[in-house]
């Protein structure tokens, strides 16, 4: 139904109140602002509000800070503060239970390195708890990860990839870390999404990834996930909807016939520009010129406070010394 | 005139085709293929023509090869082969002329880090001329190389880095390499012009770039180009006006009002979209997303094709082992 | 025994001979020279010799291409070519067994990264086989590959990774890819070893790696290894022994005296120095200069000499189209 | 006279003390420590002393931080604020004087390329200064950087890239950043030296650097150096002298005989080795394995404590904002 390309349940919604005015049935949304950063909490508690959104049952939290692109150092410690905070509401952690963290996509790719880019950064301590427990710092829980890789590199479904290592480390929950694809520029790594419900089968930069949940796990799966890139044809489309806009207001000549561009059904329109900007079509992707600080600045914030919500003890600047 | 961000110029001849009809005045163009490389050389001879086109009177060359996307190495061969004879025909090197190789542009921004990769990729020889005659092997020649980097990381012009280097090295030929943007993504990484006018300024992927040519430098210039993104707002004019067509293709309703929107002037369209993708516009790129790849495979097509044309007796397979 | 840190079989051998003067028993020994390349093919084939050279039973295939320094292409391809037959002697393939190659080691440690680097160049195809099958060329094989990681980085036992993706994958057949440390700073990045044992516990520049074989796999395991360091307690080892010989050559007076050391116990001396390079030993490493260069060349050998012998019928020139 | 390779006056002292038992004759030294840094302050301000040191007259200071090490983020942040302190105190900076910072190196060559990583890291703004100086933050002062590569790389001179630039940027002050050699494995990326002299020809640790000083610029050259490696002659000729040690404290047979060697002229043994070491001397380096995160956190310190001392009311965490 809504078939414009986000991952993003707060886009999903806000495409659905643009058309219909209203909330979607079956859906709970709770926002506040916490200084720089907007916190949007989405819950479908219903399978009327799933069907609609395309996505399942469950929390999808949304942090929103476009101050990051200034790179201010205090909004980063921030974001990573109250990203730690909203993940332990939806999962706990103990120095008892164990946490793969999974990195998804391509390190090859700049905008589809996220993943890789912060499994890179974490505090790793399963080794330690397991040949030198009396090592172990207080307020430091079990941690290990892995970066898959994608099914172009390895020639192995990443989902294979995580079921085999899961069966062997057996650990009590997943923390699986991926780009994302939003249809507003702005979001573009500065727009944090934590779902308790895994990776749906097809989302992400990468294309055709399969699902990661506790149904394929058989543990509880957490997605974080960020946006990195528009989708060209995303783009193309927002842009001739402002453009029609603009036009109007600026009572050109012809104005009426612009309506009937506007008046276009979406999928309409999405498939017309699809077909116009056919062969490129998932292939293309806009990104800030910046793509590759950008990167850097985010899945660095990503990993620190994946650190302070694993490892509650230990001082956020001291976590580096315990980087391989 | 010509306001669309285009840096080559076959396109700037073909926009004004498009708009006039005509070949523009005070300008000759010769096109060849050879196998899968189509060649245009364009001539402006006449001070008009250089008006209209915007760039000085000179040579432009420009080698299109689609199939280099496709990673064929027989191809790559080719047309580093051949980008090294079109050179041979505006340029002469023998081994008491120094050639002085510059690699602009930013290396930690991926579409901007095409002339850097090349210049890495050389077969650097000013010093062993220098130093070790005796071990010089025969039909190579003088060649020394740099990456100035960009004004926001060194905080120097690039020009005035580059004058500063040749004052010391007193070069006989600068061959300067350059990211280009283009107006059409099929030519990302495919397409490669060569100019002995230099680099004007403002071209680039980069905004903001001093002029590199016989004038400010006091030797012959010589620019190799690649186009590696399309700007955003060219890409969304280009989609707006395949749509329209294709809509009065359809038969759309309202067809004859869409030829409201076709018959805008092609400037007021272009600045309405400059308008609506405000504020992102000069940061935002459209790029393939394997533009990594991508630019390995052309840098390396050019450093081959530029050692072959400075060192004519080298077998380019030997190359590597001159290269630090 | 032969405590000197080697993880080849060539050298273990050497030194048996240096102190016994004679063959190692339950050992056969092959030497043959193709132009620039030497190769030795050692056949462990009773368990006394297993005992004694502290490896088990099977053949330890040896490569060594000094040439490879200077960089010549030709070279690097016939090492490639010789490469591909040796594999072929001990393993056949067929595209009805896949083949799962394992690049062993730290991407972020410059001579350990050998492993991940390999398993980059490679042709991966298994997706493809299952995905697309009628877009398999002939002569292609399955192929996929991964690289797990080091214990600090991921938390989790390299060969926990590998049995669970051999778990889901179940592949024909695993090659194994890892840094070795050698005796002799000559052989860093010339010398390649061939084992069809597996990787026994211990091996390579990272310590404490698990064994990888048929035992622990349940599939045959090839290993390939290359030297990138020496030890700094062997190499200090090595220049003492050297220098005892020169001054006795040298006639240097106390010139008996000096045969003490010399008639030293192996054992008692490496102990010794081990102690005086204390608390160094195990973190310091001695390479060449430019081992970031060859750390590139030689995996490109292996990626090419395993495409060579994995898919037969393709043109390694052609092989890049394929990589991701 | 003191021919084994150090660049540290440090170190040069301790060779002559060790041999003396006295100070060097027209050298001032002072040595404090501050927490867990020891600072050394050598003056030599007689003819005398710099001939016996190898060293031309002025100031040499040297920070030890052996805790570097370990990561500690405060000790990174207290050696930052010293190094700033010290440079204050041998030179100034004023928001009317441009400083031209120089990183020296290959960056290539991870040991080499300390230089080129932190010029990457500054926060450069004379292009601010001269394109929007309203935008100038009070406490700024205008700073410009470059990296020239090395000889290999260019084909041309470090020396004549760096007089190029400075004649085009007429800089107040250059700041000249190179990666040492030690004798001492234990001051790799832990021990910083400051001298007001510049760079001597021949130092650091790529071979046939020139001279950068006020003779050759024209402007005060402050050097910032940090060792990265060990050549391994010298490590050889350490470690044998510890032996010798060792072996004569554990009183083994022959301990009399030992002391030959202990006795030897250092010239004459280091040349022994050198020949024992042959063909490897000058390409062959000691060092950490875990060398690249070491040269990462030693320039960032670098970097930090530069930005300190030239922008001296910027706070250090929002540097990274005004870094490319």
């Amino acid at each position: 139904m809504f078939s414009k390309k986000t991952d993003l349940a707060v886009e999903t919604r806000e495409l659905y109140q643009e058309q219909k005015q209203q909330e979607i049935p079956g859906v709970r949304v709770d926002v506040t602002e916490e200084g720089d950063i907007k916190i949007t909490r989405v819950e479908i508690f219903e399978k009327k509000g799933a069907e609609i959104m395309g996505k399942p049952m469950g929390n999808y939290i949304t942090l929103e800070a476009p101050g990051i692109k200034k790179r201010d150092k205090d909004l980063f410690e921030n974001v990573s503060r109250t990203l730690a905070r909203e993940l332990s509401r939806i999962s706990r952690t103990d120095t008892d239970s164990t946490t793969l963290v999974v990195g998804l996509g391509n390190w090859n790719v700049t905008p589809d390195s996220l993943g890789p880019e912060v499994t890179d950064s974490l505090m790793i301590t399963r080794h330690v708890f397991e040949y030198l427990p009396e090592q172990v710092d207080e307020g430091v829980t079990p941690v290990c990860a892995i970066s898959p890789g994608v099914l172009g590199i390895t020639g192995i479904e990443t989902g294979e990839i995580i079921q085999g290592v899961v069966s062997r480390v057996k650990p009590d929950r997943v923390v699986a870390i991926d780009a994302l694809a939003s249809r507003k520029m702005e979001r573009v790594s500065t727009t944090i999404q934590i779902a308790d419900t895994g990776i749906s089968p097809g989302s992400g930069v990468g294309s055709g990834r399969k699902e990661l949940s506790r149904e394929t796990l058989g543990v509880p799966v957490i997605a974080i996930g960020v946006p990195t890139v528009v989708d060209a044809a995303t783009m193309a489309n927002d842009v001739i909807d402002k453009m029609v806009d603009a036009m109007i207001q600026q009572a050109h000549k012809g104005q009426e016939f612009f309506e009937v561009l506007r008046n276009m059904q979406e999928e309409e329109k999405y498939t017309l520009i699809k077909e116009v900007l056919n062969p490129y079509v998932g292939n293309l992707v806009v990104t800030p010129k910046e793509i590759d600080q950008l990167i850097k600045d985010i899945s660095g914030i990503l990993a620190n406070g994946l650190n302070i919500f694993l490892h509650p003890s230990v001082d956020p600047k001291d976590v580096d010394r315990y980087i391989n």
